[in-house]
């Protein structure tokens, strides 16, 4: 497996965890677009929403009260923060492996892209 | 209750309905920022993604997993599509009900806003 996100979730690429468990793992995005910017992810490769099936749901889940606690941990709770989920080429999914993005610390504009 | 989104699911304001079941209803925006853009809604009053709590992890999926059945049903799960979230003022959240945003139908650019 060349998956980027699998290599990070093993260890064997360097990256800046903030959270893991036996199921997600969130590190911060190399290319951050705020202040924070945190990807969660499944530690199952799953290519992306459009994969998940229905026995997934409590993963789903996971994913997003995942990134609600992290939110907190960065302080950012109150201000407010902003998560984003691309699928496919026209959202410019960059990485085969489903992830979350956890962006807050400036304001955001509308339409999101 | 005066929420727009808990009148919407009561029938009390007209919209389009385009799901519905015991915990998640979606409608379309009324302010479409794309070709596709549809509104995944938990039936209960949830204020945000901050208010969830470990007890709502297989309703916070099963947000994620509508989006998914919606996104194939609009024809754009080849294409792609994006899902956002928005929590408090910096995110520009303009509903105090929890609803995850589908657009689809064009290209998005990156940062997401």
């Amino acid at each position: 497996m060349s998956c980027i996100f699998c290599r990070i979730i093993r260890g064997e690429v360097p990256s800046q965890i903030v959270y893991r468990d036996d199921q997600v793992v969130a590190f911060r995005d190399i290319n951050p677009q705020a202040p924070v910017h945190i990807l969660v992810v499944p530690v199952r490769h799953i290519a992306g929403v459009a994969d998940l099936t229905p026995a997934d749901v409590e993963l789903a889940g996971r994913l997003l009260l995942v990134a609600r606690q992290l939110a907190e941990q960065e302080g950012v709770r109150d201000r407010g923060y902003r998560l984003v989920l691309n699928q496919g080429p026209d959202a410019g999914q960059s990485v085969d492996h489903l992830h979350l993005h956890l962006l807050a610390g400036r304001r955001f504009h509308w339409p999101p892209g």
